[in-house]
């Protein structure tokens, strides 16, 4: 097929040259002159002949809006876009909406798989109306991984389902990476445990935590076995937040994925606010004395809280 | 009454002084001679006649027992010692049982109050047989706050029911300060809030949230409006952590008492293993280039998780 | 002064009659015949003079909405409107908007106290112009508990700081009641604790955790010692929910707060599809026949997890 | 190698298997005639010559002490025990301590992989002497899966390290189930969704979240899509729990395995002693009257906290 593919950045550009050695012609448009193959979207949809396919791979948000409303102008009747960056499923159904009144289709395509994708295969998930998903389904294969379609693509409902799918997904691993992340903490801390890489090594194969997450952490600690050219600081995307206030819209318990996001928030604070409060609070138990006062000399105490 | 009282600390320094304006007549001792009334346990024991009734209040585990095991050689059948600091509820359990073989009596005491407690008077849990407990009751009275005696003690049950109780005590005290804590800094991140210590303030009367509590930390806006002058860096006792590790014990949930302990645990990490572990995951995803990078001046992305 | 109030339920009607017991002049309407003054927003109105002072108590969400729109147009340049209820901080600014385009003023005010505020007064937390809040403060005065004002009133910012504050409030609350509760569990589930009563009513004075809110759960003991007459099932309101979101929105950790949204969720569910999730996964390990299957009656084992 | 193996339940009866397949000699006992080999632990021995080797696999605690204990007084100095069952970590330095006594060797193995083992082979965490693991390695390869032998296997650090480390694994292990399962909520409770195994299922290859226990979640809905042959009603063992004390132990923040546990205690719980003491404080915000209230008839309203 022909398609044209807006966004080469990290995903897009991987995700062109997967097209295309599965022998897809792609049309590459990006604000980066040098990785381009057009020089805006109008020649893009002009080297694209109808019924086109537009693939969007922009930041969500606001760039990914504007790029729909341009491309709604740009387009005919009976074209279809596919979103495959990680708009929130909210937006998905603003789009389609907005196209729907140019007669141009629309699908959304939540896409895992990071830069290990272009080998692999990307893990993909679709919205939208059925005809349109059958019409990408060459797309669609050539992107995911090898093997059954069904372990590596969904059709998980109307417009909308693909990302919020993929928003699930996104919630559900950082729960997944928290999880590993306290074990390694916990491990790191024991005085009984003297190799830690060597036991998440041995947890590869045959145990019940095994998985590619896993295997990232035991890569990453190959090269680095403390994990000393790190810092504990991690950014957090927009799909941990949705799924935690989606979680509350549909008054779900999210115990463990929120915990992850806020471990998030927290390990950006140089200084935590609430915690200067705890401190502020303990500080008046023990009266004013206390803030400048060292170790009490004498065998008496105050605990906190006594 | 006559009684001794071992520890002259924080805690114990002020309990002395509460019972003497009772009208108590109280033999001190500490390791610190510039507060004690006799230079040792044996010279304490001395002072006071049988049945004699001898308060602890040193720092929990080995000081303690270390102190309960000397009295045990140095009282008589039929003495009392009531143990008012922090012992885990089961230490008090063993106590009780190294006393008795010496026919001595045990009572343990949880006592709340901080050092406010000099002029409000303390809150006391006590735990040991019914007439053990009358016994102390002139004492009991004098610590606790005026008012109905059920407002400010409770036998709460057999030997080490004292100290339970107090243990929960301060598990909700700490739940309790970190919601404070939680929405104190939710205000401070708000634009629309201008004026944060007011809004605390405001809360003092007829709200749902006044307290004690909510009055110390009004308290310490008062005089630094930021809480500026502290770091958000924060202890925690034994009991938070005995609090967490019983309710697991009696397969109990308790998602606010341990969120509350493990922010403690956080405020103190310089750096956090497990968000090493974290950041190394979303690097992997990014591939090794990752760490290097930039952001990224195409209009492609890569989310985490993608 | 002369004030329409608008719904009359239960913090309504109280609040009507505290304004009256002030000697305030107040001109209620509900839908409900039976407790009203006028019979509809036109009427009453009509039965004050401008700069007119209409305060709203009716349900957040589409009924604030809707009055606000009706009274867009009855009232006139110059009077103003003081939303009482729990409108969403963001509702305010467009609720704000729509009265400024009809030269109308708009004050938000956060209420807490319950059925309690009719004779201890209400905690009120004020958003908008300050000039507006100068003339409506011999309201604030009027329903605010009875001390110094600063203790039971706050102006807290521009529109929307008020129901900002009050949100932030509930959701402290959320956790206050969530950290007493989990301490009841505990100290109900301990062997060594016999008078849970008892031990809670002891917390009343002196101690750190002492809060209306304890006050409150002592007097639920009073009645009702093991609290079986009521079910474990909590509703929540909008507020608890959204101080999550919001607090998402900053980055703001809220571990404690959200446990507690989170329990009431859980708690509301006959069972869970997570908690299918993970029985379904534990099955997995054993084996199909594992689910028939009754305990073993060998030596041997499998855990969860081997 | 010829080694004896006492307890043949579900684990220790398919390692028999497996090690006899790959070709050792085993003599297996368990309290079950139907499936063991000698009649009791001196037979065991008898069977055996030295240095002898003889595998546990009892459930821990009671039972694995009994046997410990026993052995000691069979076996003869050189001879080795492995533990292979869920002892804590603690509990094996007490095993290795009175066996040492006796001349007679310990190794602490935790040993994953459920019933899928067998086939599949076990990951193995190791615990004690480097000579003693070099001496049963024959064993530990017969069990651990094919691959390379870090893969599945580790020398963790001396005695205790083997259960330490399974005992992290299997409170990761909680974690990542909860997050599967939140996420699995969150699907069904979506809109949107329509196909949850779908999504889950496409979610095998090239994603993020791929792992091994998502497969086993993906099989479990295959022959129930929506899991309603299963309760939401989930046991934990003692490894979980371990997890988060030895955590507060370490003082390492645990939020993700403990919000995992507390779900599973939660799960079992058919009413909430908590969250009745929840109900009880909004029941008295309202006064008494709102228990048997029904919703109210007027535009007014109570919110909770209010």
């Amino acid at each position: 097929m022909r398609i044209g593919l807006v966004g080469l950045g990290r995903m897009g550009f991987n995700m062109r040259e997967r097209l295309r050695r599965a022998g897809h012609e792609v049309i590459g448009y990006d604000r980066d002159p040098q990785v381009r193959d057009v020089s805006g979207l109008r020649e893009l949809v002009a080297e694209l002949s109808g019924p086109r396919l537009v693939w969007l791979m922009v930041p969500a948000g606001d760039p990914t809006r504007q790029t729909v409303a341009e491309l709604a102008e740009l387009l005919s009747p009976g074209d279809l876009i596919i979103e495959g960056g990680n708009s929130r499923y909210t937006d998905d159904q603003e789009h389609a909406k907005l196209l729907a009144e140019h007669g141009v289709g629309y699908l959304d395509c939540g896409v895992s798989g990071g830069v290990w994708g272009l080998e692999v295969g990307y893990g993909l998930m679709v919205g939208g109306d059925a005809e349109l998903v059958e019409r990408a389904m060459p797309i669609f294969d050539a992107l995911r991984p090898e093997g059954p379609r069904e372990e590596g693509f969904a059709h998980a409902g109307g417009v909308g389902a693909g990302h919020y799918a993929k928003m699930v997904h996104n919630g559900i691993e950082y729960g997944l990476m928290q999880a590993y992340a306290e074990g390694f903490e916990l491990l790191d801390a024991s005085d009984v445990v003297t190799d830690v890489p060597a036991v998440l090594k041995a947890w590869s194969r045959g145990t019940v935590v095994r998985s590619w997450l896993l295997d990232l952490l035991i890569k990453a600690l190959d090269s680095d076995p403390e994990l000393d050219d790190l810092r504990g600081y991690v950014e957090d995307s927009g799909e941990g937040r949705w799924t935690v206030q989606e979680a509350i819209n549909h008054a779900v318990p999210a115990p463990v994925i929120s915990a992850a996001l806020f471990a998030r928030f927290a390990s950006r604070q140089p200084d935590s606010p609430a915690m200067r409060a705890v401190a502020a609070l303990r500080n008046q138990f023990g009266g004013h004395a206390v803030q400048q006062a060292g170790p009490s000399s004498g065998t008496g105490q105050v605990s906190d809280g006594s």
